[in-house]
């Protein structure tokens, strides 16, 4: 039996268990796993150093390298991660409602784990607890398959962590990790009917597509984000700035950052200029199309690729339109269904484009940046999904259960 | 472009006008399109006849040949399935939740259409009428691929309701059929990501097993059922054997209908003569473990394979199990996750059972023939879900939809 099979039969005999776990020991569980990871820094920062010392060696770049990097304070924030996810309510157990048919049945939707979670990443070690914890509260088994650079770390944060909670009663083989980082053994466990109720890709988009070609377990898609902010003519122009500087270089490297401005030709020439102006004060380059290079000549010209480019960067695409008609279909040709913003004053535009946007997160006045889970009040994300099967958006607690049926007869047949 | 490209091209424009059209314009459609169905009785009668021409020379079985059958109540039936539709509320639009955080952003949770939705099906022509219906109701566009033997009654039938929906307001391009009904249509279907949201099967295991192996789209697996029925040691006799003749004999052939039956040793010598010999007066064929053939000699031995079967037919397997534990054991290794029942008088045995049965509808007794959009309460049906991600049991309305996240904000930047 391959390493991944042997492991997803374990966790899958595991998840059985674990859906019966009260709150009580889980959260109990998650307690010691916290404090195991602080116990246990010098272990992990040193299995971490060989994972760092052969990307150093390989000529990784620079912000791979600190991706990868555990040190005290991170592992500290991982343990608190673990605490935080404590603290949350556990949704599995709740009967969501319960009704009575006609013929004395009591039908009732209850909340419970999914079972078996499947989990392809890349190299932060930091997913690695997290997901574990996420699982582990809503009582589903969990199988890991890191990215080989971080496999060191990663298995250091498994052996901790589940030797942790088997002590405080979760049952042997509910977190399982992958060991072997081939390409064949991701496929396998892509391909786990049966075995592993959903797979969760996190990673660049290059990952998600091939685990979106080639698995045939279900999927929940993550991630990727074209987003988009339109600028109404009619609208407070420095909230308008102000929101399109946040969304753009707060953090430039998230999916939820925006990557095309679109700006109603009303007032395009008084805006463009103070906005483009602002933009490259915080070293953005900007990407425009025709009548942006007429109203603000020195841009680069936009190719039609910049449309559906998601930078991940200092960099924004910039279009005039004819108001938001206009908007509302290039965003339906190029966005990626993430989050998309408008900024206006106008009651009408505002509720026309919460309307007909397509997107998991659709904004009035406010920065593409808060879809997360932690900023709706999740208190925890395991992934943002851009699809609209099971989970779209930020995905917390809930996200990772699913339901049954529970019946209540007293002798009935069907007629 | 290929047919199937084109028209889920056409489709997808549609979707987006459909996703805005209010609940009157919708439920005015289906009320045309059932009036239409009536109206053109003898159009559709005809081209039936033509597909029944055709299977009958083909050799065809009967009760296949009874499936593909359009006769004046048929039409009838499709009519009326359309006006309990209309009916039905509109699950669109509604905001589950909407709350405030605490730097006031408003955040709502809104039902909204999926997008494309594509079904994929055997012969039976109702489906056709039966899927449109579901995925207007619910602001959907639907890409429908019927089976080839049904495809001059399928055209047929969306000739009518197009024609009608048109009419009465409904985008064109909706309800899309794709008429080349060779394997590789099927197969470009199912790889229409971008353009089809959700793909659902609606057939026997062949079909299903084919689209999760081959799609890359998200799909909604349904419908393959093996059953069981668990007799506990503390049980009114009668009720057992009424709930098991109706679940093996009501309609054998659906999946919800019971394919094992699971005694407890304590009650196994009494119990099983008297049961096995209701269901033989029902032309119940006897599949027994070694115990049941001790205790009735003349039934048929069964094998391994008996316990993974959905027989679909008058036979059900019988095994004599050591108590709760090993029915659940049991039906954790050979059950499908469809439904599952316990006949007992003992509380803690049905706790026991709808905690740690991981099936789509667990039931204490009553018949497993229950697990149906109309007998829950739903009102209608698009299948029943056997896996755990969106949808799980029967699929009414709501699960034909998504949601989206609509924000309102009053200038909020991520700190």
């Amino acid at each position: 039996m391959s390493e991944v099979l042997e492991k997803a039969k374990r966790a899958k005999l595991a998840a059985a268990e674990l859906a019966k776990l009260s709150s009580g020991i889980k959260n109990k569980a998650l307690q010691i796993m916290a404090q195991a990871l602080e116990a246990q820094t010098d272990f992990l920062i040193k299995a971490n150093k060989l994972d760092l010392e052969a990307a150093v060696q390989s000529g990784k770049p620079k912000a791979f390298i600190d991706r990868l990097t555990l040190n005290e304070q991170r592992i500290k924030d991982m343990a608190d991660g673990l605490r935080v996810i404590k603290d949350l309510p556990d949704p599995v157990g709740e009967t969501g409602a319960m009704w009575r048919r006609p013929n004395g049945l009591q039908i009732g939707r209850r909340r419970v784990p999914l079972g078996l979670i499947g989990v392809i990443y890349e190299s932060r070690p930091n997913v690695t607890a997290d997901a574990a914890g996420l699982c582990l509260k809503t009582g589903n088994a969990v199988i890991l398959r890191g990215g080989s650079e971080a496999i060191k770390s990663n298995k250091a944060i498994v052996k901790v962590l589940s030797q942790a909670s088997y002590e405080a009663g979760i049952p042997e083989g509910a977190i399982q990790l992958i060991e072997d980082t081939d390409r064949a053994s991701a496929r396998e466990l892509m391909r786990l009917n049966g075995l592993v109720d959903v797979l969760i890709p996190r990673g660049g988009t290059g990952l998600i597509k091939a685990v979106v070609e080639e698995a045939t377990v279900p999927v929940i898609e993550t991630g990727v984000g074209n987003c988009h902010i339109y600028v109404d003519g009619q609208c407070d122009r420095d909230t308008a700035v102000k929101i399109i500087i946040n969304a753009k270089t707060q953090r430039p490297g998230v999916c939820n950052a925006v990557e095309t401005l679109l700006v109603d030709r009303r007032i395009a020439e008084e805006f463009l200029p103070v906005v483009i102006k602002e933009l490259r004060e915080k070293d953005v380059e900007i990407r425009g199309c025709e009548e942006t290079l007429k109203i603000v000549p020195d841009v680069t010209r936009a190719t039609e690729e910049d449309w559906d480019t998601e930078y991940l960067d200092y960099i924004l695409a910039v279009k005039v339109v004819d108001g938001i008609d206009e908007a509302i279909r290039h965003i339906g040709m190029h966005g990626t269904g993430h989050s998309e913003a408008i900024i206006t004053d106008n009651y009408h535009a505002a509720q026309k484009f919460l309307d007909e946007v397509d997107a998991a997160a659709v904004y009035v006045n406010a920065s593409t940046r808060f879809t997360d889970g932690f900023e709706f009040g999740f208190g925890a994300e395991i992934g943002i999904s851009t699809q609209k099967l099971h989970a779209r958006g930020p995905m917390g607690l809930n996200e990772l259960t699913t339901i049954k049926y529970v019946i209540y007869g007293s002798g009935q047949i069907r007629k």
